[in-house]
């Protein structure tokens, strides 16, 4: 059997392309093949597989043999995988691919000597109503909202992409110890479905650095949905522009609040690291 | 160019052949290779290389791009890939590894349908005197010597298998909790050199199931010395015999102390995960 192992901001997935459905042992092969000393090492197994209402299906099995809804560095996996393995014509650089969570996905494909290098997401419109996020804040927006956390005063912007994000702007983002105040604003009572937490620096209007305390998993290497709220919260907040980089320990993503449909346009890499056999 | 994921007791390679010596940027090659979420994912790189003294030399670059002078999970690979590979004509089953740590190593195939699934290794002898191990005992053996650690006492052998082992037989080895004790054991003054901690359950005369602390690196999921000086511990104090199974958490050695050369042989698995290219 062929795979494509394959990465976006180091998430990293193990892609087969299936020509009928999910195989019925789709659990088990991603325990099994996940494992990063027995196995092929990854966070989850994607299957390109076709669909009746896009181009293409996605499904992500995680490492645990549970089925993920959606996922932004998968997709773009995805996307690039369809388009280099010519299974769609050369010319397309626009696609839909489908997923479980969010159904139909319009993506667009930045194409380099006739390989994919970026991939565009449209991440939807941010949620800004605090009662919708959720938080326990009857105001829409929710900004620099005054928390405090293992003996800190913080102020954070509240913002949901679909999963709730408080992001808070420091001088140091990137050497905060987000073990410190992570799970302490995860779990704040303003927060009554808990939360995903970014820390932030701005440096430039169109350039952010941010870590994120990810709701249920720590700290991790990227998470797309946390840059999108990032960047939201930066604009709300008067301090970036509504096209910037928000970057990442993973990596870099730009960002782009569109002012005509308000939604939000994620654009970042996906990168084939190798193909094997087992 | 192609390699081959290979594991033992999920210690696990990505096996190169060179037909010349190691190349330049094997250091660079190997941090950057070895990174699970970045690359293709290994605790190291091993090198299959042509020798002047051995059928074959191997050498191992670590994920951090230092090199290993020697690893008993990595020379059952190289030996498994050799034979597999045909690099050696088929009818041999003994053959002759160098290895930078210990010279040129014999190894022993056991092949199976035409592949290789065990080999064994000799391990040399094991060095029982206090001094040489070293602890601060001036005693040969060092049996059921007492010891406090984290609030409880315990009986350990020491034993060197080229690298020093203190092995404590308990009730319960696999349930021992290996971050409360392992610290402050080898860290403990008796131990000039700090030690590798073994904590072993003898089943019956031919098994005992073992978990350990390895210097410097914390719990691991096999360590193939520790397996070894664990035997040899059990034959020191009457609970095994010279040739018995050491089950890590990684998976199942068989170790056997050769009461004529006193040399201690340890036999394990060595498997491809995959091929591929990069």
């Amino acid at each position: 059997m062929n795979f494509t192992k394959m990465q976006g901001l180091g998430n990293d997935f193990i892609v087969l392309f299936g020509e009928q459905a999910l195989p019925a042992d789709a659990a088990s092969f991603a325990v099994r093949y996940c494992d990063r000393n027995f196995g092929i090492g990854a966070d989850g197994v994607v299957y390109v597989l076709p669909s009746d209402r896009a181009d293409y299906m996605m499904r992500i099995i995680n490492s645990d043999g549970t089925e993920a809804e959606q996922c932004g560095n998968a997709i773009r996996c995805a996307a690039k995988y369809i388009y280099d393995n010519g299974l769609i014509d050369a010319s397309r650089t626009d696609l839909v691919i489908e997923t479980i969570g969010a159904g139909p996905q319009p993506v667009r494909l930045t194409v380099e000597n006739g390989a994919v290098s970026a991939v565009r997401v449209d991440m939807g419109a941010p949620i800004l109503n605090g009662l919708a996020v959720p938080t326990t804040i009857d105001a829409e927006p929710v900004t620099e909202y005054p928390v405090e956390a293992a003996g800190r005063q913080f102020r954070f912007t509240a913002v949901s992409m679909g999963n709730p994000h408080c992001v808070i702007f420091t001088d140091d983002a990137v050497h905060t110890n987000l073990h410190t105040y992570g799970p302490p604003l995860e779990h704040h009572p303003l927060f009554p479905r808990r939360i995903n937490v970014e820390f932030a620096t701005v440096k430039r209007r169109d350039f952010a650095e941010m870590r994120v305390w990810e709701r249920g998993a720590g700290p991790t290497l990227a998470c797309g949905t946390g840059a999108c709220a990032t960047l939201v919260a930066g604009v709300l907040t008067g301090r970036m522009d509504r096209r910037g980089i928000v970057s990442l320990k993973g990596g870099d993503l730009l960002i782009e609040w569109d002012e005509a449909d308000n939604h939000v346009y994620m654009t970042g890499p996906a990168e084939v690291v190798f193909k094997g056999t087992i």
